[in-house]
């Protein structure tokens, strides 16, 4: 990295308050940050490491000064550090360009513009891929699979057929979009499968993490919503419908049928059951089970979740057992003097 | 798809009541279909949705009519149904023919009647594949793996040496069979690697979801019964052995040695302990714990797992206990005022 | 296996007591060794064992004889055996050698001397590979990353670009090195993706399962410590840090920025929460849920995890809860009895 205070500043939509012409060689959290580095400060509590860092450079709020650094001034400092990482990033890591001679390209599929395809893809028949879109190597896309443009897919990513993924995806390694959903008929006590004729839809601006798996639909569809974003380890099953902009955490795992409303949070290693709904902007904290529908807005916690206030109650009532256990015992002792005080006077 | 109702009678074995020359150009659940599909109706609850379909037939019971629609009368709906579902799936996916000119095969392996390989597959020394098997893009059969008839390996599944898959077997894209079990010696504060010298054997008719773990054994073999269905992200430790026509949903985890019965059901993100012996036909419930042999036919839950009905009242005793202990505050103080009464006459 | 018994003795500096031309052409464990094979006694319960078993020499303690069968006496049997078996094993499975024509090594690459890279490995430029190492078929090594001497990368794995692999590591299929660690930045209701600068070290003599997930730092470095060991479909996220020789059991779930001490053991489908301490030695039983800094030695259960015996005195306090529900019903009733007795006297 090698770019100037102002052009930074530039970059970002901020106000310079030093050298313009500073480079800054590079990017780091504040209290890590070495000269040379550019860091920022969003939360106030942090505010003592600022004086002390050092970073070359500080992004900030609006007005906010730092003695004996320089500092770029916006709206928003997480976000404009963020958005100068991704610059950089982007612009640190060559892409792939064009189609590899060592990838395998149905002669039927649609590339569009500036796609670049990594060695050892294979893309089969009837495929459409979006413009400016990244297959990275060993990535295997089924016949009639559509990839919107602007997305990124790593290495050893397996689509398969018939499946929509939107724009501007992001796909990490390992990770099964379209797998078959675990759908049997019991035939006396062997298990006949049910194929699975559906598929999985994939909207705009979604991330996957590593090793996902997502089945598709008996009929129709299984869809993950515009701009949710789904850590590593995640299993998606069979007709699952995401909201938008949900997040869902590594090792959770969503049943059948099961619907997630908009911008709720699904915690680490969470089970939803089945058909069960769960509400816009509700939260199930990590480990949580979830059996019964969840209102929106609502935060859950336990196995079976309950309302998160509920259940912590509960719970520290849980802890207090032994307590309690000895107040029974205690108790008893006490009414049983009390008969044996009273028992002449039946 | 394009089959007249005649034809799809004749492949299920059931009686038409309607036109025999009418197109069926799709197939659908009841509440999504359109004109031109065929559905079904197993559960007499839709009924009400069988008159109103669109579709343009209903596979439906022996007896059933439904008034103004052409039906297919058979004994098991759900199965005729699935059938079809799986003859036309089958007709609807062009197989892969023949080895991929860019697939790396041993000299060695010997490859069955019409298998078929595709690109970027590395099939190893000794490796034997019976007939009619598919092995999709990027598999990796490590040498003398032995692979029965009629099985279908998805893209990107590793298949490690010397594991013996059977006939009809499904392995869905990111699975790896044959890893090394989790054994180390303790040596010091070190932990040096026990060499995991034996094998894995997948029986007939098993199916494996996708990122799936199933570890070697130690010694002798880690072995999944014929018929069993293992959904998306599960483990499989070293020597684990499950019986035939088990269930054992996603990200659930069965550690070293356990055994699983036949017919036994282990739900999503179960944790079966080592050593332990779930009886056939035993159910386990959603994230429960197995630290304990569980009898044929018991159905359990909780962590540590319980018997059913006795987790389940004991949950219902935890729901209650901000009542209990209000319960015995209010019985502490009636004590005290009787025994405040009673001290005089002491 | 074609061995003598006196070549077995020396590879493990063990004493002979037996025939030193007999030859070994199997190793087994005790209950299932046939004749011609080497077995081991370490636990004196399996005692009565070694003089049935069917084995043609048993690796047994210092001074120890068994009636009627050849054995070699050692300080440790398990580790000696161990070690054969690590003998055989290296020596019946041909490495690769050399550089397979069908991988993709980038020039500017450099590769030590007598590693061996497997058909469809991808290598991007910078990468370096260290002496004696094996690359398996189909992995993906990106730009800049470094993988040192005598490791071990079976089929499909991903390693993503500038992560960091020490010496004798070894890592199974399907797992993915240097995933972006899951982290957004809320604008309103979408979640904007915050790059992740990092990398990931991985120290010398770690051992990672199949379908491992280990994503990047968001800046710095996620760390594996030398000598842990992790098994399979494990998640540790971004700027996860943790100690030498630890030991993590499949489908454990690390979340950001959390620190775990050295020879600390996290059982399978454990969550430890973001930005908390295990500290050194403890020990975190299976499904429990950490959700606070974890003294060093302390052995932990439950969600949320409490000390061991604390947890395990409260569950069996929650097993009698039906009694004591009919404890305190009863106490109700004769405090009532009680009162009514008294009521005359107020």
């Amino acid at each position: 990295m090698h770019q100037t205070l102002s052009e930074v500043a530039q970059l970002v939509g901020g106000r310079l308050v030093g050298k313009g012409d500073q480079v800054i060689t590079g990017i780091s959290g504040i209290k890590e940050a070495v000269e040379g580095d550019l860091t920022f400060l969003a939360n106030p509590k942090y505010l003592p490491l600022a004086s002390t860092t050092k970073a070359s450079a500080i992004i900030v709020g609006r007005d906010v000064l730092i003695e004996g650094k320089f500092v770029i001034q916006t709206d928003n400092p997480s976000m404009a550090f963020a958005r100068i990482v991704g610059f950089i990033k982007e612009n640190m890591t060559p892409r792939i360009k064009g189609i590899h001679p060592k990838a395998v390209v149905a002669e039927g599929a649609v590339i569009g513009d500036r796609v670049g395809i990594g060695p050892f893809v294979v893309i089969e028949d009837g495929v459409c891929i979006g413009k400016d879109t990244v297959i990275c190597a060993g990535v295997f896309v089924g016949q009639k699979s559509l990839i919107g443009a602007g997305s990124l897919i790593y290495p050893n990513v397996t689509i398969r057929e018939n499946v929509s993924i939107g724009d501007r995806v992001i796909i990490h390694s390992g990770t099964v979009v379209g797998s078959d959903g675990f759908g049997y008929l019991q035939v006396g006590d062997r298990h006949e499968k049910i194929p699975q004729m559906g598929t999985v839809v994939v909207e705009d601006d979604v991330e996957i993490g590593a090793c996902v798996t997502i089945d598709r639909a008996r009929f129709d569809k299984t869809l993950i919503g515009r701009g949710t974003k789904i850590d590593n380890l995640v299993q998606i099953a069979h007709n699952v419908r995401t909201g938008e902009n949900c997040l869902i955490i590594a090792l959770a795992g969503i049943a059948g049928s099961a619907r997630i409303g908009n911008n709720a949070i699904i915690a680490g290693q969470v089970g939803v059951a089945g058909h069960v709904t769960v509400g816009d902007r509700a939260v199930v904290a990590a480990q949580s089970g979830i059996t019964k529908d969840v209102d929106p807005g609502a935060m859950m916690f336990g196995t079976p979740a309950e309302e998160y206030s509920k259940a912590t109650r509960v719970m520290a009532h849980v802890k207090r057992l032994p307590r309690y256990a000895e107040e029974i015992k205690e108790l008893r002792k006490k009414v049983q003097i009390l008969e044996d005080k009273l028992g002449n006077t039946k």
